[in-house]
């Protein structure tokens, strides 16, 4: 009999929720707006309506599985606080759920469950070892090791984004100095563009958004395929950030593969060839070219096959990936 | 029964051969000193001869294994090369040795044999995620995910030493700069030393040695405990250097415990208060608090119990610490 898992992948402004197949394929999707300002309990309400809505007349569901920003006691299935929903605090998430949906329900962080998404159904297929790279507003990731997702003492592991890179480097939102994010996010390039225009800089990027606040990580890029030396060199200081923190984790972990996904990474080759060119430029120990760097290959739907698997794996129902 | 399990621990200038049981305690242990220039077969042949002595009417011994610094093919049991070694060039140890001592003979790196020791009897016991760290010479060190050291995809997990510690850092010896290595290894803490005295800094150091080539990392430690400026700065450097990647690995892998052993540990203090004040600099995304950092606790027994261990490991046989 075919078995099924219900992913929910919720975000500050969207949700989507899928039926999704031990190989993978989402037979059912239904996505709706989110306010992330709304209370907890509403929002935990679509949620639930969405998830019974999807598994009405089905009766081999065995389990839903939900990735979400912030900073989770997944064990407990409670969010603690999350920088996309300001008014959680201590939300007992997967108790609500599982009482409203009456399947068993379980919770990671969204870039966790994109790192199974992967490791599953994605660019990481057949893999032991990897390291997931989201390059987006944040850098979040997952580490898996032996084929099992790292979760860690504090549930903090595959908080890469957060490594330090440079240490005299610019400030991170964390309160860290040059931390990956704080060189390399979709944020952190789109302000060093609105610097280079400050700063009389020999670019084209004013011309292209009506007002600095506009600017953003993928104008920055627009304009780097286009050829302008500053977007050029941002992406490759971004490159360069990124590559040292591979390089890392490559003498660290020396994983079978990075896979590099998220906003940012949607770059493509400006970005690719300067995290290569770093990585080769800071590794002896190994040959650089045995180290694998990927693009993720599941794009926006990451997540949601991702916390599908997630709930297959903890109700002991064997994925099997195409 | 009883079950053993022969721990090979060969250095550079030491081989130390010890008969292990299940919860780790040496039976019986022999020593010698190794030519470090010796043909390889001369050495192994030294190996073979203590393997053999050390198990002689023993029935229950189920396999030997060894730990010993380079590069290593340890699924083949080839010694590509070690610097600590140089005549050795592609060495097939496990294959001459089992031949020669007629048990399963099994090889891993010196620091990731230590690591298992120190997971399986030392400061690691009943953990699951651990990275340990061996300041000496050289820096190495061993990660353990999920109850099980990694390895990795070209053998390198664990090298922790050549993580960039600062992108613009001192030239380290495998070719990249600002290695933790280049910047906190004993040899690097005794060159800052030399270089303190060769710029006229106000320090006794030159008073400890008859030649400036004398001076050690244990001079430098020495001189720190005695409230020497700039020892105490050196020592406070290093110390920096290891925090940031202890916190870099904290937020990424998260493990339960990092575990600090080799020489230059000894230093005890100086080292340890500098390596927690960078670790609380650098830490934003969970407790800086929640991050154990310990001394190693076997000393120079842990590579060859470490080394027993794995045997048991590979062998099937259940490990059985006290």
């Amino acid at each position: 009999m075919e078995r099924f898992a219900v992913g929910v992948d919720l975000g500050g402004s969207h949700l989507a929720v899928g039926l999704v197949d031990t190989v993978g394929k989402i037979h059912d999707l239904k996505e709706e707006r989110i306010d992330n300002l709304a209370p907890p309990e509403a929002t935990l309400a679509i949620v639930a309506e969405s998830i019974k809505k999807i598994c009405a007349a089905r009766k081999n569901v065995c389990a839903a599985a939900i990735g979400l920003p912030g900073n989770l006691d997944s064990s407990k299935g409670i969010c603690r606080f999350s920088p996309n929903f300001p008014a959680w605090h201590h939300v007992e998430v997967t108790p609500y759920l599982a009482k409203a949906v009456k399947l068993p329900v379980y919770m990671l962080n969204d870039v966790r469950v994109a790192t199974l998404g992967e490791l599953h159904y994605g660019a990481g297929k057949n893999l032991k070892n990897l390291v997931m790279m989201a390059i987006g507003t944040g850098i979040g990731g997952g580490v898996v090791a032996h084929g099992e997702l790292l979760i860690g003492a504090q549930e903090a592991a595959g908080e890469i984004g957060h490594m330090t890179i440079d240490p005299r480097g610019p400030l991170c939102n964390c309160g860290n100095h040059g931390c990956m994010e704080a060189i390399a996010s979709g944020p952190a390039i789109a302000a060093r563009g609105a610097e280079a225009i400050l700063r009389g800089q020999p670019t084209r990027l004013r011309e292209k958004v009506k007002s600095l606040e506009e600017l953003s990580a993928q104008t920055v890029a627009q304009a780097a395929l286009e050829g302008d030396p500053v977007a050029l060199r941002i992406f490759r200081e971004a490159g360069h950030a990124i590559g040292v923190g591979i390089a890392n984790l490559a003498v660290t972990l020396n994983p079978d593969r990075f896979i590099i996904g998220g906003g940012v990474a949607q770059a493509g080759e400006p970005l690719f060839s300067a995290i290569e060119a770093e990585v080769k430029r800071r590794l002896y120990i190994l040959p650089p070219e045995t180290v694998s760097i990927v693009p993720a290959e599941l794009g926006i739907r990451a997540g949601l096959v991702g916390a599908a698997a997630y709930g297959f794996l903890q109700s002991g129902v064997k994925i099997e990936p195409t």
